[in-house]
């Protein structure tokens, strides 16, 4: 799918810097800077300079010196790609990007399609395919949570998991598949209640990894909270006032697709997506209960639900709400915001917190203009999501692909036990074992299809 | 002016890019990498691995890995500041670069101000002043021919003609001021003759560096052309036909100011400011006469002015148009454009032809519209700039504050050439002397003071 062409790129950010860094891999990469190529002090060619070196010097066209330049000298295994690679340090100006990739191109080289560096790398041996992806995650990671799941993945933590299960299955079905050769004398190589054992052990993993989507999925794109409670209670001024909140940083990445009542907000390396619903309360109005409807859905999509009630309306209004919010909170990460505690009667605060406590919601009492007890709320958030099953250094999984492969996996393996319980014969289990064996793989990259790699890399950008 | 702290900034452009460049500066480079970068081979210190050689491994952050990173390890006074310098080239996330930034300020380094790496170059005698100015003109240098006039000046092109005619000077002075010091004596140490034929060629080589300076700073900042003529005889018409030409490239230059009537166009390496006047025509009318006005001021400025007529009107009204123009194309480079030529009777157009070669114009037959010798248009344009006195090798000055600084060489140099034609004495002609050595000190930096460095470097780029 891809040829032995070298490839040349721009790979720093678009545009105009200090310094622009143009990267240039595979077989021909030496001759071809050699060519353009003048170091300043030692007359060698660059072929013949050691790996790991920088050499200063002059970019030739024509005759005449088109920039001065740092060259990075990697060479074959030893690189990012796998190949011959050079980095071109060069004045960072839009002229002389431009002019040297054109260079670069009239040597024979091609422009780097998306992400051809990091399939180079992948093809040669030098990551696998959750690694691989993971470079592009790392690139787009806009918060310190999003970083840390992506790096994680980048540095191999999903594909060990993947891969020791994968082996101790590998190990298991060959010895049932040996069974089948010897099918007539009846033997059992594979010990049952081992391969039982490490089944149910499979399925628990799979499982765990299959959990952690959820937030790992959060954390990459944004933990979603939803917001709700009547028209003017308060909703703007929270986000205003947590926007304006000295940890937190607004945060405005491009491709990210936002719905117009979106806000995203960073708060202590946590990237949070707050999602503003149309007001809700008891009505006989159709039009008006769509848009209820709406907001129920916005809730069943969320994490973390923030019902926030204003404590100086009527006490009668306020829990009518509540009652009628009360069993959409079920399974959610759910608070009481109870606002304006600055203007609200003291005897209502009150019987609003006994309301809270009666339906089992932590109660946090604000004042979101007057920015009263914000941090209580940030702790909330922050404990809401830190207070899953994980740590720290548990894999998450982040990545849609894989979470449909361990899905797929599950599956199959599910079906390994079920078979089992049932003491079918070794080559359904066998077939089953192989499927489990197949979706891991696909995580991996051990198995995968020209369309695939197609898709994760088109993704990428140029010079990476 | 500038304190021996670290450095540290984002090199590259800013923005989400594969790689991203931090640069670090200063004596204490290496003890704050050290702190903060875990090598993957080798576990030696940076500072005690080898200059122009790059290092993997990863940077650690409250001991959890933040990138994996190279750093390209730079040792003093063998670097770009002349300083131990490190470049980290990390992953091209915002994120990353931010948190990496973040992290080397906790390590005491601070945010370099614009253009401070190249200041600290030029402070510590890595280049002198105007190179260092040529520099922030590298890199936003848009067109080839503002590129190469940078390039040249950066490599030591301007400063090697001032330095030759300083150094003469400066034996010459010091010959008169030694005469000075033996005044009683009444000896000459110094040959009149031969100081009056130094002075001579010093003052012809300052008067073509600061003629040079049309030439350069129109190819720095594009080359003028005023295109006059009555409305409607087709320069809009005449504008697009130049962009749309393959030869042309639009360029859209940030930063440029530009006049509402002004395209930008890059003609073969040469970028040209084309500038669209009001109509020119007779009139009584006191405010047309002010947008003629106008007009003729555009004229003035301009380096190439384009007279075009519209082949298919009155022929009367051309040549009144014609005639009211020839006194204001002095001097000027200037051609007869004939439009319409595809619409216009054939005897009308051979008499326009006969009226231009009278008014000694070169004469170019156009339809603009249907793209007919536009080649001829541009060859025109092209030798236009080229006809100069000047070859692709020559020193042009481009740099505004360098031009200012020879005009006040050049005046102080004629008073030595007065002074010594009216034989007057050596203290006076050494006074002038200074005078011009002072200024020509000022380009290259011998001269120099904190608000001009200031001054100069607050344009550059923050990471260079």
């Amino acid at each position: 799918m891809t040829d032995q062409q070298t490839i040349c790129a721009i790979s720093t950010a678009p545009g105009m810097g200090a310094i622009a860094i143009i990267r240039l891999s595979g077989h021909e990469t030496f001759s071809m800077i050699d060519r353009i190529f003048r170091p300043a002090a030692k007359k060698t060619a660059l072929k013949l300079q050691k790996a790991n070196t920088i050499v200063y010097g002059t970019i030739i066209k024509e005759g005449a010196v088109l920039d001065e330049v740092l060259v990075s000298i990697f060479k074959a295994p030893h690189s990012f790609t796998g190949e011959d690679t050079i980095e071109i340090a060069c004045h960072g100006s839009v002229f002389v990007q431009q002019t040297l990739l054109q260079l670069l191109i009239e040597q024979g080289a091609r422009m780097a399609k998306p992400g051809e560096f990091t399939q180079r790398a992948f093809l040669n041996g030098k990551m696998d395919l959750a690694q691989s992806e993971a470079v592009a995650d790392v690139i787009a990671a806009a918060s310190a949570s999003a970083h840390r799941i992506a790096l994680q993945q980048m540095r191999g933590g999903i594909s060990k998991e993947i891969q020791q299960l994968r082996q101790q299955l590998l190990t298991f079905t060959s010895l049932i598949e040996l069974e089948l050769d010897f099918s007539e004398e009846d033997v059992s190589f594979a010990n049952r209640d081992e391969l039982f054992k490490l089944c149910n052990n499979i399925h628990h993993l799979i499982n765990r990894l299959s959990k952690s989507f959820q937030l790992g999925n959060a954390l990459k794109n944004g933990v979603p909270v939803t917001i709700i409670g009547d028209t003017n209670v308060g909703k703007s001024t929270l986000l205003n006032a947590l926007l304006n909140e000295d940890k937190a940083i607004v945060s405005d990445i491009a491709g990210t697709t936002r719905d117009v009542i979106e806000d995203v907000v960073i708060i202590e390396g946590i990237q949070f997506r707050f999602i503003d619903t149309a007001g809700i309360r008891a009505t006989n109005d159709t039009i008006e209960n769509m848009g209820i409807e709406r907001s129920y859905q916005k809730i069943a999509q969320s994490d973390i639900v923030l019902t926030m009630v204003d404590a100086s309306r009527s006490l009668n209004d306020i829990i009518i709400f509540l009652t009628s919010m009360s069993d959409k909170l079920h399974e959610k990460k759910s608070a009481l915001i109870i606002n304006k505690i600055d203007i609200a009667p003291k005897e209502q605060i009150e019987e609003l917190m006994s309301l809270g406590e009666e339906m089992q919601l932590p109660v946090i009492l604000l004042s979101a203009k007057g920015k009263t007890n914000m941090d209580q709320l940030i702790n909330f958030l922050i404990h809401s999501v830190q207070s899953g099953t994980y740590n720290d250094n548990d894999v998450l999984v982040s990545n849609v692909r894989h979470y449909e492969s361990l899905k797929n996996a599950g599956a199959a393996i599910e079906r390994v036990l079920d078979g089992m319980q049932l003491s079918i014969s070794g080559d359904f289990l066998s077939q089953d074992i192989r499927e489990c064996l197949y979706y891991l793989g696909e995580i991996t990259g051990e198995i995968s299809t020209d369309e695939v790699l197609g898709n994760i890399f088109k993704n990428f950008c140029i010079g990476k």
